[in-house]
């Protein structure tokens, strides 16, 4: 009998599908002001980090999620110093940014200070000390409420948020509005990176819908996707720009690029993996050149609907 | 009360995790001699085959899973007109071996009667009337058996076999030693094409094996891999060859060879989906290119242990 | 790895609760024109007849329900010769029915053909033979328009019927208005017995409801219960008599009833099962006590809602 | 979609059956050093202490535990002083116990002073302040140790421990052995009560050997059970006796000690309540009687195997 997995995390796609885990342990379980927030221990992919139900970045697969968000879009822009992080509460995405020698101001703005707080605690493997590099500017706000306020501009700007859904803090972060802003405080090569949601063909709208806003708003758009196991759907990523399309890039120039800007090893990224990233299969490009759907803020978009 | 959604499938990928499905109906389900059969209504994918508690393909994305494993090994081929294929029980490989205009014979060879039988009755979606056309031949074998004994030369050979289960029929199909035979029956531009497992992170064993055992037999070995939705976890295929290596055909060349061989439209696969399934993350080419595992049959290979 | 339970039935008692079992074979589903049909073997309760989602008898403990449905009303009937059966599609109620030998005539009317048709060919253990016996009517029909057509009248009515759910056939089966149809066809020392509903703690509006509108209508009324394994939660019955209260019985005078009237041995009950069939914990009684709610045709109860 | 139950605890009752609960809130959760503890908020049965897997009680029915546990065998003995209890805790057996007005003396002896400090915190509606009664000496240590060694005499003794498991603490508090010890440590008129593991029809094996063991030890004892909502499966409990049999106090007469020897209201116990607790349907009666089996330390019992 498999007593030890009594406790079970289902992360459910729609009421008739889902990903099902065997629970080792409960490592953090609580309800913030913001969301509920879950450390789990998960059979099959260690130490997790569940909000509102869903699985954000799991230890065993969590740097294909944070170099395939972030290294795309840094590549992309000839010299990033200043970049701006929306959410990004594990600190993995900081850890990637600055990991490229050129930045000499990462400033990470999360609205939940119980998430990050507890991260910094119970996720070193993410963060791996990031939060002390003196480059880095921590604030608990309303991204969105900032970047409308503030004058500075960045080079790039990544955006690592959950879903929109109606109950979460993230839905106003994925309208055409929310897209002019973070646009108005780009440098004149500004880049930015953001995860889509699922490419699953069950479920391509919110992909779709999103790819088609930030093209209302971003002279390039290049969507990407990548198989994150513990995500079991495969998974959207977008990178826009004002100035270079990272398609662009050649696998040989991105693996030059990576030895001369980027400190450390990376497991997930290189040449090839970045090539890849932006190869879409002929029923997803199909559906994203038909989609027509522009999310605005008085018209927004919610997942798992 | 999700009162519809009783009857639960679970596909499991450990003890510790699955991918769970509603059952809307149950519309076939028996132990045949050698494997159990069910053909459910899932919630989220349609009508859906399992072997062994296994998915074998769904209405909703089998395109995927059928146009990744045939196209790329017939389109190395320089003339495909002898096909074999080993198992394949829904006819949808064999279908889509039919599309190519230069198929002259299709000798389907599976083991298990009743399996075909029922798909040919109840999966017509598949088949699409594949068993009837004329230059088929559809035999009830040990296709290992057959091939040993026969004098027969192919140009293509699609090995559509579920996992190497210990209690399964296909595991002698994942040998040094049926390669070898393979091999024998194949001409001398000869390509053979099969699925190769799960190319999740966490289980990369039985991929990499594969790719190492077969490497043993052919000069050409070509790893593949692609997003299949119902299978959750991102899935392994292997394009094995003779002669020419199917990652030299540049995108333009493979979408001018599907324009001029390939009858109907294809919806998965065209020359940006053959150079993506070709493209694999780097952790997984560091794995592959350390594997020493050799399968031979006194040394079988169990998925799932 | 649990292969052989791929598939799990749940029989939900809310979203959040319900009894989980691995199938080993489903060995009938299907769609019937009133409601859904499975019988499966169940890993703890062999073989089991599912009705809309819901477990209706087990090869393991069907002996419990029925025993304790049929009995006490056959014995409370100082000699019951005629008998109606509302429901009761399996045949076990009727089996049990047969056995007492004072039974000239049996009718049993059920809404759905197709059910009684299949366990009739697949649940042989149940009905172990009863529709062939020369004293049994068969017929497919409403029962309710057919007590309030015929003129003929009954000892014993039996209400074997399932929960009263809006898509179910059984709802109108359980008002005031339903009883008074019963209470006109049977005779004057007649008594009607019927399956009430859960008595978890969790759940008890139906049970209350259902003694609270049968005591509008018969002078008698007698809550019962029962704890049947595969039911999870216990059950509940009652006895409504125009005469003699079961609860007078004496165990003694139970044995010894059993012994002159009842051919063949019973398992579950006896003079010591009838007692504690009428015994309900305090919280039960209060609850039933304080009940006021009389359930109409126009006014319908609902279960698991 | 159902967000908020994403995550599941299933009880498994077998490999093929559990009983499954929606978690609303993680309360508490830790591996002792003796066992993992859990505390769930779950859907059905609000806050749960659940220790190794299985549900030892929740809020919402562990009145009818706890009152089945300890007021049969109290009012089995004409004055009870100096009570014991093995294990119990939560603290809910210690408050049915100090009800008693005759109480002088309430010793507590549990091996987990983690379980113990837990629920003594977080679940106070259990303890209702009972540890903190002046009769009260509570102790951490292995029970069956302290009554080998100690010369004291007991009245009462409750054993309120989890099931024999092979991993947990508590398979040698099952034995004849151990039955012994608790003899030899009680009054002329000592009664004693325990759980005594399912007594549902697929798991009799726990029940019945348990009432044979006792047997060995013990002039009367009288197996009794309950239906408690939150184990789904009825559970069985036992009172074994060197003087009075608990089934000779007829209804009225235990209510009448209720009101003379019991502070406050009791819910689910009474008079009607105690007499049901004695009443076992036929085939568990007949179980019963064939059982041979003797449980000793060298010839242990473990449940769920």
């Amino acid at each position: 009998m498999p007593l030890k997995n009594y406790r079970w995390f289902i992360e459910y796609f729609s009421s008739e599908e889902g990903h099902l885990h065997g629970i080792r342990e409960v490592l953090f379980s609580k309800q913030t002001p913001i969301q509920s927030m879950d450390i789990l221990q998960l059979g099959s992919y260690g130490k997790s980090l569940v909000l509102d139900g869903r699985i954000q970045s799991t230890s065993r697969d969590e740097f294909i999620y944070h170099e395939v968000l972030v290294h795309p879009a840094m590549l992309t822009h000839p010299d990033p110093r200043r970049v701006f992080i929306v959410g990004g509460g594990e600190g993995a995405t900081l850890r990637e940014v600055l990991r490229h020698r050129s930045v000499e101001r990462a400033l990470m703005v999360d609205i939940d200070e119980e998430v990050v707080s507890r991260c910094r605690e119970l996720l070193p493997e993410w963060h791996q000390g990031a939060f002390e590099d003196p480059r880095v500017e921590l604030r608990y706000l309303d991204a969105r409420r900032y970047l409308e306020e503030t004058a500075e501009c960045f080079d790039v700007i990544v955006i690592d948020i959950s879903e929109p859904i109606e109950e979460g803090p993230a839905y106003l972060l994925f309208t055409k509005e929310f897209y002019e802003i973070v646009r108005e405080r780009l440098g004149p090569a500004g880049v930015i990176a953001l995860q889509a949601g699922t490419v699953s063909l069950n479920d391509l709208d919110c992909y779709a819908a999103i790819q088609r806003t930030l093209a209302q708003v971003f002279p390039v758009v290049s969507p990407a996707w990548a198989s994150i196991p513990s995500f079991a759907l495969p998974w959207g990523f977008s990178v826009a720009s004002k100035g270079r399309d990272p398609r662009s890039l050649a696998p040989q120039e991105v693996d030059a690029l990576i030895a001369s800007r980027i400190r450390g090893d990376l497991r997930f990224y290189d040449g090839i993996a970045h090539q890849a990233s932006f190869l879409l299969p002929k029923h997803i490009r199909t559906r994203l050149a038909n989609e027509t759907r522009i999310i605005e803020d008085n018209h927004p978009l919610f997942a798992w609907t």
